[in-house]
């Protein structure tokens, strides 16, 4: 019985909130998010122009991630990024955060070349961290889920911006 | 006793979806989609030089919408967009689509001014559509709700492509 109410309080639900609205041929769609699963609960820039504008302005550094959906190396970091709710709240609190799926025309974000996943962070004078790399040698800007520890390290290399440096 | 179970059942749900999640202080947040309320059943690129590249290896024109959340002037253009069947349908079939809130480096976008909302048209060929207007002699990008009509011919300017008027 329950199970029956159930089953047209939902059919109702979806019939009243598709009424009159477009629906692809191919059926309805999961609405895109900008998180893309890197955290559904932090607020992402949407391109890097924005990016920038909300590092300086807020003052807080940039975090940069380059990455494929069927690239099983980016899933397998964001499942580890994603999960671990000390970098969450590191990134939501201290950091703008942007993911990307495709290159920008600014080459500074690839500073050994394009790959994925890769990390790259921007210092809110809009200077490239190119001195904050990872583990390997031929893919400096890149972590494997094993590296999550180096991560965290260097997101803490990040928030000592560079002007408070001199 | 229907009630009940309900209530316990989404509790239940809210619960086993958040437990050892990310919680943000000030709350758990909606997650942000890269539609923003524009169509939330269309694939949107995320930055200019992705939706370039869409276009160009599909071969469809480019839409790109600049927009604001807090304009009204943006919210009723959305709202009338959002809501028109048959836009959403030429809009998912027949073009590449990208959502802007902050302005791109390229001034080719903004032809007469970085105003919003604002809607520019891009033939795949990657040449800006600055021959295809609104009514208004001072802000020639800007559409009102009432210029929907308006809106639908331009789309279909926008799809006779450069090269085959050659």
């Amino acid at each position: 019985m329950i199970k029956a109410v159930l089953s047209a309080l939902l059919v109702l639900v979806a019939l009243s909130s598709t009424f009159g609205k477009y629906i692809p041929k191919t059926g309805r769609r999961t609405p895109q998010t900008l998180s893309r699963g890197w955290g559904d609960q932090l607020i992402w820039a949407q391109t890097y122009e924005e990016a920038l504008y909300w590092s300086r302005s807020r003052n807080k550094p940039l975090m940069v991630i380059f990455h494929l959906k069927d690239c099983p190396h980016s899933q397998a970091l964001k499942k580890t990024l994603s999960d671990d709710v000390e970098i969450q709240r590191a990134l939501d609190e201290d950091f703008i955060i942007l993911n990307l799926m495709y290159e920008t025309t600014d080459k500074h974000l690839s500073p050994d070349g394009q790959y994925v996943p890769r990390i790259i962070f921007v210092d809110p004078s809009m200077t490239v961290r190119a001195d904050i790399t990872g583990r390997y040698a031929n893919r400096m800007y890149a972590y494997e889920p094993s590296d999550i520890k180096i991560l965290m390290d260097n997101m803490k290399k990040a928030k000592k911006l560079l002007k408070s440096e001199l």
